[in-house]
């Protein structure tokens, strides 16, 4: 069985939105918990950025760590770890004609970074 | 805004499949790496399971590992890594009437973890 | 060459520090980031405290989540991701007659969850 | 109570074991389960060896990838997900006059990316 036959039960609208799901949920639990600090934020989008493209039918990310509080949370030891609240990334998936954006945010009343797709 | 405000672009059943992925991806980036026996795979099923079992519309949640490979893997020093070749999970999520297994399952012409949606 | 043969540099309270920090470093690493709620926390205390006992040298741990915290946190939603803030843990290293206890607990001055050795 | 206070009961060469050890189990089960190809590889390197810098008394780190394990890993699918298998790394941690270097490497014998002290 070839890669294609497991999504014969699926729109391909269907299988862009799961395959969107799988990558930001991939990408949270991956890296959550890794040491960073203001100045190693940007190498750190990068190597997130590199890995999710890698995952079927991801053909774009944008990562944006949040800056403010990783220094906010830094205190005296110059770092801290990532945390959902600091994730504000979108990811695109595209299957044959159907592309979709799934993104992550941290919704303040929610206190919860949701993930969802962007019309 | 409140959470269900997010998924006005999707169907139920496309939420149902999203929210799928999500928690697929999400356990596996989780605790591949933690370190398993066949005395402690039990456990770590538990675990595993009850804390999928949090996100939002997983309904119920199924968690074999695959003792043979564990043992296979264990060597000299008794335990190994868990890693997605020893995976075999189906999830069930569920958004009002629309309901949705996500599994993954090891493929070994692949030789890959492959997630997709049950029919 | 056996495991013994890399430490033969290292006297017996030495490589028990090593161990407890690597095992520190490891549960801290791996489990950070996973969805808990006051329900689920006696079931992942029971799944961190197995698969450290795995590992090597190790011979007792004991892990207490905050739920205070862990509720704090948990939002409308009803669950949040393990911190480090929430993790209060301590691992028993032992290596021919020396013991090692290695902790984790969170320091509020220092914004940081410190491993430390117990006198 | 500052930072230095909880390692008073350590000597300096303590400490920087005590530490190695915290930073190798940490970049272990941080790590591994990322998406990884050989394209993908220095950039995953890079990462590795910024956040694990940031950890206390780090001062040196050398991240080696296997590129031929990763590309036999592969597959259709063109890429895999890291395991200790593929790491080769050491890192290098100074307390006031004592350096200790950490090391990680797969030991086939022992089918155990073993970590130790260098001499």
């Amino acid at each position: 069985m070839n890669e294609e036959d497991y999504f014969k039960n699926l729109t391909d609208r269907e299988r862009a939105i799961f395959e969107g799901g799988i990558s930001m949920g991939a990408l949270f639990h991956q890296f959550v918990g890794t040491p960073v600090s203001v100045d190693t934020a940007s190498s750190l989008e990068e190597a997130i950025k590199k890995s999710i493209l890698l995952q079927p039918a991801v053909i774009d990310v944008s990562v944006k760590l949040n800056r403010n509080l990783i220094e906010k949370c830094s205190g005296v030891m110059g770092y801290t770890s990532l945390t959902g609240e600091m994730l504000s990334i979108k990811l695109t998936t595209k299957i044959k004609e159907k592309t979709i954006t799934t993104c992550i945010s941290y919704d303040e009343n929610l206190q919860y970074p949701i993930m969802y797709i962007e019309d």
